[in-house]
Protein backbone atom coordinates (compact mmCIF):
# COMPACT_ATOMS: atom_id res chain seq x y z
CA UNK A 1 0.00 0.00 0.00
CA UNK A 2 1.13 3.66 -0.64
CA UNK A 3 -1.31 6.38 0.39
CA UNK A 4 -0.98 9.32 -1.76
CA UNK A 5 -2.81 11.69 1.01
CA UNK A 6 -5.28 11.44 3.85
CA UNK A 7 -8.61 11.76 1.73
CA UNK A 8 -10.75 12.64 5.01
CA UNK A 9 -11.47 12.70 8.61
CA UNK A 10 -14.60 11.19 9.76
CA UNK A 11 -15.81 13.40 12.69
CA UNK A 12 -19.08 11.91 14.72
CA UNK A 13 -21.56 14.96 15.16
CA UNK A 14 -25.35 14.55 16.75
CA UNK A 15 -26.18 17.31 14.63
CA UNK A 16 -25.27 18.89 10.80
CA UNK A 17 -27.40 21.61 11.77
CA UNK A 18 -25.66 22.49 15.28
CA UNK A 19 -21.88 21.62 14.30
CA UNK A 20 -21.67 23.02 10.27
CA UNK A 21 -21.31 26.99 12.13
CA UNK A 22 -18.60 26.03 13.86
CA UNK A 23 -16.31 24.83 11.03
CA UNK A 24 -17.39 27.84 8.81
CA UNK A 25 -17.46 30.76 11.28
CA UNK A 26 -14.69 29.81 13.53
CA UNK A 27 -12.84 27.70 11.18
CA UNK A 28 -13.56 29.23 8.32
CA UNK A 29 -14.26 26.33 5.84
CA UNK A 30 -16.90 26.24 3.67
CA UNK A 31 -19.82 23.04 3.22
CA UNK A 32 -19.98 22.26 -0.57
CA UNK A 33 -21.73 18.84 -0.16
CA UNK A 34 -24.34 17.34 2.17
CA UNK A 35 -25.13 14.36 0.91
CA UNK A 36 -27.31 11.28 2.57
CA UNK A 37 -25.51 7.37 2.60
CA UNK A 38 -28.45 5.44 3.45
CA UNK A 39 -26.73 2.16 3.81
CA UNK A 40 -24.34 3.53 6.84
CA UNK A 41 -27.63 5.38 8.03
CA UNK A 42 -25.67 8.75 8.05
CA UNK A 43 -25.97 12.47 6.77
CA UNK A 44 -22.52 13.82 5.69
CA UNK A 45 -21.29 17.61 5.12
CA UNK A 46 -18.21 18.21 3.63
CA UNK A 47 -15.18 20.61 4.07
CA UNK A 48 -12.21 20.53 1.89
CA UNK A 49 -8.98 21.88 3.97
CA UNK A 50 -5.76 21.83 1.50
CA UNK A 51 -5.77 17.84 0.16
CA UNK A 52 -8.26 16.78 2.95
CA UNK A 53 -12.07 16.38 3.54
CA UNK A 54 -13.79 16.77 7.20
CA UNK A 55 -16.66 14.69 7.06
CA UNK A 56 -19.24 15.18 9.31
CA UNK A 57 -21.34 12.62 10.14
CA UNK A 58 -24.91 12.71 11.56
CA UNK A 59 -26.96 9.96 12.66
CA UNK A 60 -30.24 9.24 10.74
CA UNK A 61 -31.35 6.73 12.85
CA UNK A 62 -30.80 5.17 16.53
CA UNK A 63 -29.67 1.88 14.98
CA UNK A 64 -26.63 3.77 12.87
CA UNK A 65 -23.15 2.84 14.15
CA UNK A 66 -22.35 6.71 14.80
CA UNK A 67 -25.23 6.90 16.98
CA UNK A 68 -23.88 4.32 18.77
CA UNK A 69 -20.38 5.50 19.00
CA UNK A 70 -21.85 9.24 20.04
CA UNK A 71 -23.73 7.33 22.78
CA UNK A 72 -20.54 5.51 24.01
CA UNK A 73 -17.73 7.83 23.45
CA UNK A 74 -19.49 11.41 22.69
CA UNK A 75 -18.90 13.39 19.53
CA UNK A 76 -15.19 13.44 17.82
CA UNK A 77 -13.06 11.82 15.44
CA UNK A 78 -14.49 8.68 14.76
CA UNK A 79 -12.08 7.45 11.26
CA UNK A 80 -9.88 8.58 9.52
CA UNK A 81 -9.47 7.46 5.14
CA UNK A 82 -6.93 7.36 3.13
CA UNK A 83 -6.88 7.96 -0.76
CA UNK A 84 -4.98 4.87 -2.36
CA UNK A 85 -5.16 3.37 -5.80
CA UNK A 86 -5.84 -0.43 -6.95
CA UNK A 87 -7.86 -0.82 -3.86
CA UNK A 88 -9.21 -4.38 -4.82
CA UNK A 89 -5.17 -5.32 -4.55
CA UNK A 90 -4.58 -3.86 -1.66
CA UNK A 91 -6.94 -5.13 0.20
CA UNK A 92 -5.94 -8.48 -0.92
CA UNK A 93 -2.73 -7.65 0.07
CA UNK A 94 -3.31 -6.17 3.96
CA UNK A 95 -5.55 -9.03 4.58
CA UNK A 96 -2.46 -11.41 3.69
CA UNK A 97 -0.33 -9.69 6.22
CA UNK A 98 -2.61 -10.49 9.09
CA UNK A 99 -5.12 -7.17 9.09
CA UNK A 100 -8.47 -7.57 9.60
CA UNK A 101 -10.92 -6.31 7.00
CA UNK A 102 -14.49 -5.22 7.89
CA UNK A 103 -14.94 -4.55 4.15
CA UNK A 104 -13.75 -7.45 2.24
CA UNK A 105 -14.49 -6.11 -1.11
CA UNK A 106 -14.52 -2.10 -1.86
CA UNK A 107 -18.19 -0.83 -1.52
CA UNK A 108 -20.21 2.56 -2.58
CA UNK A 109 -19.27 5.64 0.00
CA UNK A 110 -19.73 9.20 0.07
CA UNK A 111 -19.19 11.30 -2.83
CA UNK A 112 -19.23 7.80 -5.22
CA UNK A 113 -15.89 6.65 -4.18
CA UNK A 114 -15.19 3.40 -3.82
CA UNK A 115 -14.50 2.31 -0.17
CA UNK A 116 -13.42 -0.22 2.60
CA UNK A 117 -12.74 -0.24 6.23
CA UNK A 118 -10.10 -2.38 7.88
CA UNK A 119 -10.98 -3.25 11.87
CA UNK A 120 -9.87 -1.10 14.11
CA UNK A 121 -8.44 -4.40 16.36
CA UNK A 122 -5.78 -4.65 13.38
CA UNK A 123 -4.40 -0.65 13.42
CA UNK A 124 -4.11 0.12 16.80
CA UNK A 125 -7.69 1.41 17.60
CA UNK A 126 -8.06 3.69 14.38
CA UNK A 127 -10.44 3.39 12.42
CA UNK A 128 -9.34 3.47 8.68
CA UNK A 129 -11.22 3.18 5.42
CA UNK A 130 -9.13 3.04 2.52
CA UNK A 131 -10.95 5.27 -0.28
CA UNK A 132 -10.22 4.77 -4.44
CA UNK A 133 -11.87 7.37 -6.85
CA UNK A 134 -13.69 4.98 -9.45
CA UNK A 135 -11.98 5.33 -12.92
CA UNK A 136 -14.19 7.50 -15.46
CA UNK A 137 -16.62 5.55 -17.56
CA UNK B 1 -9.05 31.75 10.28
CA UNK B 2 -7.82 30.27 7.06
CA UNK B 3 -6.38 27.00 7.59
CA UNK B 4 -3.95 25.92 4.82
CA UNK B 5 -4.12 22.20 4.97
CA UNK B 6 -4.29 19.32 8.08
CA UNK B 7 -0.69 19.93 9.50
CA UNK B 8 -1.05 16.17 11.13
CA UNK B 9 -3.39 13.83 12.71
CA UNK B 10 -2.01 12.89 16.60
CA UNK B 11 -2.89 8.95 17.51
CA UNK B 12 -1.88 8.00 21.20
CA UNK B 13 -0.32 4.65 21.12
CA UNK B 14 1.17 2.55 24.16
CA UNK B 15 4.61 1.70 22.62
CA UNK B 16 5.68 3.17 19.68
CA UNK B 17 7.96 -0.09 18.97
CA UNK B 18 5.06 -1.94 18.81
CA UNK B 19 2.84 0.47 16.60
CA UNK B 20 5.30 1.83 14.18
CA UNK B 21 5.96 -1.56 12.61
CA UNK B 22 1.96 -1.36 11.45
CA UNK B 23 2.73 1.98 9.61
CA UNK B 24 5.74 0.65 7.88
CA UNK B 25 4.77 -2.61 6.82
CA UNK B 26 0.48 -2.24 6.14
CA UNK B 27 0.47 1.33 5.40
CA UNK B 28 3.66 1.59 3.57
CA UNK B 29 4.40 4.52 5.27
CA UNK B 30 8.27 5.55 6.32
CA UNK B 31 8.76 6.50 9.89
CA UNK B 32 10.86 9.98 8.93
CA UNK B 33 11.75 11.06 12.51
CA UNK B 34 11.14 10.16 16.49
CA UNK B 35 11.20 13.02 18.99
CA UNK B 36 10.52 13.82 22.96
CA UNK B 37 8.39 16.55 23.64
CA UNK B 38 9.42 17.12 27.25
CA UNK B 39 6.83 19.06 27.92
CA UNK B 40 3.84 17.11 27.22
CA UNK B 41 6.10 13.98 28.30
CA UNK B 42 5.55 12.45 24.90
CA UNK B 43 8.30 10.67 22.78
CA UNK B 44 6.71 11.01 18.52
CA UNK B 45 7.32 9.20 15.64
CA UNK B 46 6.67 11.11 12.29
CA UNK B 47 5.18 9.78 9.24
CA UNK B 48 3.80 11.67 6.01
CA UNK B 49 0.92 11.04 4.38
CA UNK B 50 0.64 13.98 0.95
CA UNK B 51 0.38 17.34 2.66
CA UNK B 52 -0.37 15.49 6.34
CA UNK B 53 1.92 14.12 8.83
CA UNK B 54 0.95 10.93 11.37
CA UNK B 55 1.96 11.69 14.63
CA UNK B 56 2.17 8.84 16.71
CA UNK B 57 2.12 9.63 20.73
CA UNK B 58 3.31 7.47 22.79
CA UNK B 59 3.45 8.73 26.90
CA UNK B 60 6.22 8.89 28.67
CA UNK B 61 5.03 8.56 32.18
CA UNK B 62 2.09 7.80 33.86
CA UNK B 63 0.74 11.28 34.53
CA UNK B 64 0.70 12.00 31.27
CA UNK B 65 -2.30 13.69 29.36
CA UNK B 66 -1.46 10.54 26.44
CA UNK B 67 -1.76 8.10 29.23
CA UNK B 68 -5.04 9.44 30.88
CA UNK B 69 -6.63 9.42 27.47
CA UNK B 70 -5.30 5.63 26.70
CA UNK B 71 -6.28 4.72 30.01
CA UNK B 72 -9.88 6.08 29.67
CA UNK B 73 -10.39 5.36 25.48
CA UNK B 74 -7.50 2.69 24.42
CA UNK B 75 -5.70 3.40 21.94
CA UNK B 76 -6.71 6.02 18.94
CA UNK B 77 -7.09 9.45 17.34
CA UNK B 78 -6.24 12.00 20.32
CA UNK B 79 -6.38 15.18 18.09
CA UNK B 80 -5.96 17.05 14.71
CA UNK B 81 -4.19 19.92 13.72
CA UNK B 82 -4.58 22.33 11.16
CA UNK B 83 -1.83 25.11 9.79
CA UNK B 84 -2.75 28.29 9.86
CA UNK B 85 -0.62 31.76 9.55
CA UNK B 86 -0.46 34.64 11.91
CA UNK B 87 -1.02 32.21 14.90
CA UNK B 88 -1.38 34.90 17.80
CA UNK B 89 -4.13 36.93 16.28
CA UNK B 90 -5.83 33.38 15.18
CA UNK B 91 -5.94 32.80 19.02
CA UNK B 92 -7.45 36.27 19.44
CA UNK B 93 -10.18 35.92 16.51
CA UNK B 94 -11.16 32.64 18.15
CA UNK B 95 -11.30 33.52 21.52
CA UNK B 96 -13.11 36.55 20.81
CA UNK B 97 -15.69 34.20 19.05
CA UNK B 98 -16.27 32.36 22.10
CA UNK B 99 -13.80 29.92 22.24
CA UNK B 100 -11.96 28.39 25.13
CA UNK B 101 -8.52 28.48 24.58
CA UNK B 102 -6.34 25.62 26.14
CA UNK B 103 -3.06 28.06 25.40
CA UNK B 104 -3.47 31.58 25.23
CA UNK B 105 -0.56 31.97 23.34
CA UNK B 106 1.52 29.58 20.93
CA UNK B 107 4.19 27.82 22.60
CA UNK B 108 6.83 25.32 21.10
CA UNK B 109 4.97 21.97 19.82
CA UNK B 110 6.98 19.09 18.45
CA UNK B 111 9.24 19.92 15.11
CA UNK B 112 9.40 23.46 16.49
CA UNK B 113 6.38 24.51 15.41
CA UNK B 114 4.34 27.26 17.13
CA UNK B 115 1.40 25.71 18.94
CA UNK B 116 -1.91 26.08 20.64
CA UNK B 117 -4.92 23.81 21.65
CA UNK B 118 -8.63 24.40 21.17
CA UNK B 119 -10.43 23.14 24.08
CA UNK B 120 -12.76 20.28 23.29
CA UNK B 121 -16.07 21.82 24.80
CA UNK B 122 -15.77 24.44 22.12
CA UNK B 123 -15.28 22.45 18.91
CA UNK B 124 -17.45 19.82 19.20
CA UNK B 125 -15.42 17.55 20.87
CA UNK B 126 -12.50 17.36 18.54
CA UNK B 127 -9.70 18.33 20.71
CA UNK B 128 -8.00 21.16 17.68
CA UNK B 129 -4.34 22.33 17.56
CA UNK B 130 -3.35 24.77 15.47
CA UNK B 131 0.53 25.33 14.15
CA UNK B 132 2.79 27.44 12.41
CA UNK B 133 5.85 27.00 11.02
CA UNK B 134 8.16 29.61 12.99
CA UNK B 135 9.36 32.63 10.63
CA UNK B 136 13.05 32.16 8.93
CA UNK B 137 16.26 33.56 11.37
Amino acid sequence: MKPTHIEHIGIAVKSLKESIPYYENILGLKCYSIEEVADQKVRTAFFMVGQTKLELLEPMSEDSTIAAFIEKRGEGIHHMAFAVKELPDVLAEVENKGVRLIDKAPRKGAEGLNIAFLHPKSTGGVLTELCEKPEQE
